[in-house]
C-alpha cells in the first residue's frame, strides 16, 4: 500500500517543483489523508526536499485506535502537544535548504501562516491552492472499492429500517438507528450527519432532525453515508407513509426522480460539470421548481462527503472516467415538504457501460 | 434573550475601539453562536460600524431545525451560496465608512483574508485575535445552567449505562448507546465523540472506539458528554468488570482519583491556571506516574467542549468564578489499560460553598 501513497507524493512534488516551489506543506484533513494515510488530526505533512516528513503533535505509533502513516514517511512527533506541526515542518525545510515552500493557505490560518514564516523568514511561502485536492478528483481501484463497500453498507442500513416501524418515531431517533445501523454494519463511522425529514420538513438538504414524530401521509426523506477506510457514500432516498400517496406526492416524486436520472444519465467522460447540472435542472425548471432547486445537482465524493467536482451551473471543467460523483437534486415545498433522491456512482465510459451505480437501493415510491 | 447577545457585543465594540478597530468580523463558529444565537454555519458577523451585521449563505429564518439569530441583528443571505460571507461583511463595514476592521486571524484562512482585504483595499485589516474567546471564560447564569442540564443528562445515559449487560460487547456499540442516551434525555448532540476504552485502551484520553469487546477483569473507561443549547458537558469515569478489581488497578484508581480530588479541590477564583495543574500533576509524579500524564489536568468548557482556560503548567492567567472547566487527568499503562476521571464543575468563591460540582455520578470504583 505504501506504493500508492508514495506515488502520489510523487505527483504533487512535480507539480511542485513544475509551480516552481522547492517543497509542500499539507495541512488539509483529507489531503493529509490521501498523501500519507492514517496521521492523527492536525498533522502537517512536508512533500520534499530529500524524504517526505510527518509531523504530528501525537505518536501514531502509539495511537491504538488510529491507523499507521505510510511507511516510507519520516515521521517526526513533536515534544509538545501545543507545538504547531505546520510550523515545525517549516523548519525542518528551512533547515533542509529549501528556498520556497508551497502551503494550502486555503487550509492554513492567518495566524499559523505568520508563526510559519516567523520560524523560517528566508523561506518564500507560495500557495499550493488546491492541487492535492485536484489530484483527488480521479480515483483509483482501491479507492473505488472502499466507497462501493460504504454504499452497500448504506443500502444495508437503509434496507433494515424500512422494514421497521416508522410512524410515531422521531426524526433524532431515526437518524441515531440508521448510524447505528451503519456501525453495526462495518461503517467505521457516519461520512456525514445522517439527516431525517418528516412531513413538512422532506426534502430540506442537509436538514438536523428533529422530535417531530413520523405521521401517516407524510414525506420521509432520508439522507446518510458510511465512512469506510475513510471513504464516504452518500444516499438518499424519501418514501410516504401510509398506505397510498397523495396525488401532489406522487407528482413532485415523479419530477424530482425524473431530473435526478436526468443527472445520472448525463454522467459520462468529457462531459461538462455544469452540462449535468442542466441535465437535470430543466426537468425541475419545467415543471416549475426553478427557483426551488439547490445551487447545484451533485458533488464529488471520496475522503470528503462533498469534494470537487461541483456539478454546478457556474462550475468549469469536465467530467473524467473514474470520478465518484453524488447526484442528489431535490424539491422543497414550504409548509408540506419534498422530496430528495440522491445516489453515489462512479463516471465510466460508455463502452464500459456507462456511470456505475454504488447505491441500489430501489428508487421507485415506496409506501411504508 | 436578545438583551444578552447585544450586551456581548456591545463589550467587544468597546474591546475593538480601545483596540484602535472600527469594527470587528466575527468567524469563528462558537463565537458566532455567542454574539449572535444561532446563525446557520459558515455565517460571518460584523460587529459595527452602525447596526451589527449577520451575513449568511442560507437564511436562518426558513431552516426549520436551526435556531434563531438575535432578533437585533440585520440579516444579509447571499444571494449565491458560493459567496463568502466574510467578504460581504467587510464590503458593507468598507460601505459604511470604516477605516479598519479586526479580523480573527486565527480562524480565517489566508486566502479568505486575501479575498477580503481584496474587495475592501481601503480597509485596514488588524487582528482581533481571541478577544471573544477570552470574553466567554467567565459564564453568566443561563449559560451555567445550560451546562448544569447537559451534566445531568450525561450523568442519566451513564447512569442507565451501568445497569445494562455490558461483557461481550463492543467500545463502538458501547458508545452509540451512550450517545442514543443523551439524544433520549434531550441532549442536542454529543458534546464530542463518545470515548469508550475497554482493557489495554482503558483510560487513554480521546481512544476512538474499536470492535474490541468487554472482557472479565477489564478497566472500562468511557468519557461523554452532552450538547445542550449548544454548551457541552464532559464526564469520564473508569469501572472494573467483574467482581474484584485486581491490586494494581486498585491502586492506579486511588492514585488517578487521588489526583482529580487534589485538582478538583485546587479550584477557587484567583488561582493561576498552572497551580490547578500542578496540584493534581504532583500527585501523579510522586506515584511515579510523571511522564504518563497528559499535557494539562483540565480545560475551560462551554460552547466548546474543549475552551480556554488550560489547565496546564504553562497556562498564564488566574481563574475567576464563574468559570465552568473540565478536570480529567488519567494515566494509561501501555498494554494493560488505565483510569481517567473527569468531571464539569463550575468555580465559586469558598463563601458560595466553593467548586460546584456539575457531574455527580460516583467516583467510587465500581465492579460492574
Amino acid at each position: 500500500m505504501s506504493e500508492v501513497y508514495a506515488a502520489r507524493r510523487a505527483r504533487l512534488r512535480e507539480r511542485c517543483e513544475a509551480g516552481g516551489s522547492a517543497a509542500a506543506l499539507v495541512t488539509g484533513e483529507a489531503n493529509l489523508r490521501y498523501l500519507a494515510a492514517d496521521a492523527p488530526a492536525g498533522s502537517a505533512l512536508l512533500v520534499g526536499p530529500g524524504q517526505d516528513l510527518l509531523v504530528c503533535t501525537r505518536d501514531p505509533f502509539t495511537d491504538v485506535a488510529g491507523g499507521r502513516p505510510a511507511e516510507d514517511l519520516r515521521v517526526f512527533v513533536l515534544p509538545t502537544p501545543e507545538g504547531d506541526p505546520a510550523v515545525a515542518a517549516a523548519e525542518r525545510a528551512a533547515a533542509a535548504g529549501a528556498a520556497s515552500l508551497a502551503v494550502e493557505e486555503h487550509h492554513l490560518t492567518v495566524a499559523r501562516h505568520r508563526a510559519v514564516r516567523s520560524v523560517a523568514p528566508r523561506l518564500r511561502l507560495d500557495d499550493l491552492g488546491t492541487a492535492v485536492e485536484q489530484q483527488r478528483i480521479v480515483k483509483d481501484n482501491e479507492e473505488i472499492s472502499c466507497l462501493r463497500i460504504a454504499a452497500e453498507i448504506a443500502d444495508q442500513a437503509l434496507g433494515e429500517l424500512l422494514e421497521s416501524i416508522l410512524v410515531g418515531r422521531t426524526e433524532r431517533h431515526l437518524a441515531l438507528e440508521l448510524e447505528r445501523r451503519l456501525i453495526d454494519h462495518g461503517a467505521e463511522g457516519t461520512a456525514f450527519p445522517t439527516s431525517v425529514g418528516t412531513g413538512p420538513h422532506s426534502g430540506l438538504a442537509g436538514h438536523t432532525p428533529t422530535d417531530r414524530r413520523v405521521e401517516e401521509g407524510d414525506f420521509l426523506s432520508v439522507c446518510l453515508g458510511a465512512d469506510y477506510r475513510g471513504y464516504r457514500s452518500e444516499i438518499a432516498r424519501t418514501f410516504v407513509i401510509g398506505t397510498s400517496p397523495a396525488d401532489w406526492q406522487i407528482e413532485l416524486y415523479e419530477q424530482v426522480f425524473a431530473a435526478q436520472r436526468a443527472g445520472r444519465e448525463a454522467l459520462a467522460p468529457g462531459t461538462a460539470y455544469r452540462d449535468v447540472d442542466r441535465a437535470a435542472r430543466v426537468v425541475l425548471e419545467a415543471a416549475g421548481h426553478g427557483e426551488r432547486v439547490g445551487p447545484r445537482v451533485g458533488h464529488g465524493v471520496g475522503l470528503e462527503n462533498d469534494e470537487d467536482p461541483r456539478l454546478a451551473p457556474s462550475a468549469m471543467g469536465k467530467l473524467d472516467a473514474c470520478v465518484p460523483v453524488a447526484v442528489d437534486p431535490g424539491v422543497h415545498l414550504p409548509g408540506r415538504g419534498g422530496v430528495r433522491i440522491d445516489d453515489t456512482l462512479v463516471v465510466r465510459p460508455e463502452a464500459d457501460g456507462g456511470p456505475e451505480l454504488l447505491t441500489i437501493t430501489t428508487k421507485e415510491l415506496l409506501a411504508l
